[in-house]
């Protein structure tokens, strides 16, 4: 049985975590608190982690992705040779930074499709969806990729390996990018409200068709009815708050850069224009700036 | 000596409205206040508009521009034949609505180059600038034009007279339609906060730009060199809130329309793409929607 040590004990952390030791799986949390409730569909229960006195097989990062993390300090002293990194975090373009300071281990990109929040540091709650999908970083599918999927699945985490990691990545940045800024912008607007509002729904389509223009220029040719879908399948949800907009009300920094500066970085390398990315890109990253000073 | 009232007892439209009854002209403004204090570096002074016992020979519009203005009632009981119809208000392409209602009368069209803005409803604080220009809608330059050039400039007030009003207007939603709407999406920015911050710099050039095309389309050729002196002229100026962030900031509602939802009108009737103006809509529209229900 593999030892994970979970690092980031938000609500993906604990939520995740909290799964996999529910399965019987050996499951640290670097975290002051020893216990989590976890709230869910699935089944209410508490999660109390292992003590964290083993060199991990797995580490699983869930924190938030900001520019000023220290990866190296953070990471370093849980790192071992047999130590695959998994990345379970939202964002384009957000492995690179952390493979390059551990070029020997293995690699492992993830993606939660979930709605979980933190209701408070030790009360998480799962509301629904919860599907994961992983794979080596930039591709493939390794063992360890196959073992970690199985240990989800018996979990009773729906888990999907994939050979083409960056191509989910971008397919989640098409929601990403689009509702996560604007329900900041709109004043804290719920995906309902933006979906009640014309202009609004217009210029989400927009967001989306330049991520998906900027997915295709990386090479991941994303199916083109995938913004149809995501807006029919947003519209199907109940009024629904994004992490972006519970970051920025509880005053915590926002993904500004893992999820638009990162897109328009590659933009910018590969030369596709992305006026959408930027201008929102423009207002939420003085908007965060304006925060951490204040 | 003409006679003259004031409609929208404003900023703007107590400053103006005080500056010429001050050189003399008969004023009278429709508001429940009897006496305005004006604060300026031009001297500081009480204005007591006239009794209001007159058949206007013009009628100063400087409400601020919302949709759901009733014009037609608002306006009616005071234009008469000889009456000319001035309004001094932000945004483009706002004169059709007023100017369909009342054919028969001169038309003219204004704009104020001032930072003025209202303390309490009868405090007006006057900060710098005031230069106004006026011409026929939508161009030329009449007797009455001229007639209130003068006035204006006895009072002390540098006014210019133009064939062109159109391309004035243009030229000035260069500033309004970046500086304004990022103000308030930036978290309520002042502008020396926004130009210190590169990626709001980069995107209120490029929708600089995007008002620069518009305008082009629209038959007003800019100057090339608008832009690199719209942003000098305002790094030149002490921090500064505009007028949309002090109208969120008081609760009121934005001239989203005027500024941004007519200039979109314009770029969709003359197939100009505007992804800039169509971002800031997008959430401007949604956060005043938002904000008038609640």
């Amino acid at each position: 049985m593999p030892k994970i040590l979970v690092i980031g004990a938000g609500a993906i952390g604990s939520f995740y975590g909290g799964k996999l030791a529910q399965s019987g799986e050996t499951v640290a949390v670097l975290s002051k608190h020893q216990e989590f409730f976890i709230q869910s569909p699935l089944g209410d229960f508490t999660f109390t982690p292992s003590p964290y006195n083993f060199e991990p097989d797995f580490v699983l990062i869930c924190t938030k992705v900001y520019p000023d993390i220290d990866w190296k300090t953070l990471l370093s002293p849980h790192i071992f040779k047999h130590t695959a990194i998994v990345l379970l975090q939202n964002g384009i373009d957000i492995e690179p930074p952390i493979q390059t300071l551990f070029p020997h281990n293995e690699f492992i990109s993830g993606l939660a499709f979930v709605c979980v929040h933190r209701e408070t540091p030790t009360h998480i709650i799962h509301e629904e969806h919860g599907r994961l999908v992983f794979g080596n970083y930039p591709s493939g599918i390794s063992p360890k990729v196959k073992q970690l999927s199985e240990d989800f699945e018996k979990a009773g985490i729906s888990c999907k390996a994939t050979e083409n990691v960056k191509e989910a990545r971008w397919r989640k940045l098409v929601w990403n990018a689009a509702f996560n800024p604007l329900s900041v912008l709109c004043g804290g607007a719920s995906t309902t409200e933006m979906l009640n509002h014309p202009p609004t729904v217009l210029t989400t389509r927009h967001i989306m068709e330049e991520v998906v223009m900027l997915a295709k220029a990386d090479g991941a040719n994303l199916p083109l009815d995938c913004i149809d879908k995501n807006i029919e399948d947003t519209a199907k949800m109940p009024p629904y708050k994004t992490s972006m907009l519970l970051d920025f009300e509880h005053k915590r920094p926002m993904e500004v850069e893992a999820i638009l500066g990162n897109a328009l970085r590659v933009g910018s390398r590969l030369t596709v224009k992305t006026p959408y990315l930027e201008t929102l890109y423009a207002t939420l990253s003085l908007l965060n700036k304006k925060r951490q000073q204040a």
